[in-house]
């Protein structure tokens, strides 16, 4: 049987951790700092760019931003690990979700919150 | 030909942000900030919790979790599309990096950054 | 009329940002970027770290989390006039807020947010 | 002799945490993970909102946003109490050190890091 692209990324991270004995510092809780941190590097690189300078980054800032989307992909993989959660099955869940709360007809063109469609 | 399971989701996400015209709204910068604020989600569950807590949460909590989880894989997979970038890669060249970055003789029990070790 | 300490960090903030023609930069919605940045900076600092190793920070550390806090408040000033928000006022005004919803008798002890108490 | 305003909330929040006995929570780990959930809430206001859209919130908007920002000020200031640093003089000393990394004749008119300019 193969796995997944997603479970072999784990399973390589579980290694590396487990070879730098570094699992007891990934606790889910501190997997959630770091996680939030890499995030705060991608927002770093776009917080003076205009909506449309970010569209088309210059390829050195782009490769930037693509190690700072790994780093994040990463902590996520890990953390969902040490949670024991299916992050695949989670979000085909989630999308599923989204389609109720946000049925076209109320969501077309508007970036409104569910919570705040007219019933 | 099998498209593996990202590129699934991806293209669903594409398309129900197509059908409620939401590209307009997901530029880089924003979907920055969506993932951002999903993560800080993720955070706040933790942000009271010890670390041991933070391991074996109570099921109804777990389940609010991997909601947040799924918001925020979902976040990522579509501000990597809308820079086209390939996360699957892009992770498993940055695995290899801090491999590198972070040999095990050096890296071993410590949680310190590599810019940290002694030469 | 002596100014209070905030509206003199206010001022120097403004020159500041005027003298270098920043204004251009610093939307409502940047600034909040820059913030959430800064933010995650201080994050960073004890994301590895035991609840107690984060209370006896080393003194180059101490002094580095001490810069992120300067950072973080020069930010969330100049958002604050940005947004002509009065931050004394707004915060005086939550605490009196917060202790309607956290009354002692239901809120001693537990971490529980406000909307978990028991009626 | 009169306490600055600071210290004055400063004390509020004290003696706020301290009825509730809180303090066992608020190691400066955990306010900095609570800081950085209220600045997402911030965030999340104005993700998917133009820069424009941003100088000019709707009034009930603005309110909300008011509210966070009073959240993130008194976690900020708690998070500084808590380390024994002094918010006021950190900022003041932290924009001499600005004015030194962005001198004018570099700075005018340019987003770049300090890291970024021409020697």
């Amino acid at each position: 049987m193969q796995k997944n692209d997603l479970d072999h990324l784990r399973d390589q991270i579980q290694e590396f951790a487990k070879q730098r004995d570094w699992d007891q510092f990934h606790s889910p809780k501190n997997l959630s700092m770091a996680l939030s941190a890499e995030v705060a590097e991608i927002v770093e690189h776009f917080q003076w760019l205009t909506e449309e300078q970010s569209k088309s980054l210059p390829l050195n800032k782009l490769d930037e931003v693509e190690t700072e989307l790994a780093d994040t992909f990463i902590y996520l993989i890990r953390l969902a690990d040490k949670l024991d959660i299916d992050l695949l099955a989670a979000a085909q869940n989630k999308i599923e979700v989204n389609k109720e709360k946000y049925p076209v007809d109320k969501a077309k063109g508007t970036a409104k919150k569910y919570t705040e469609f007219d019933r």
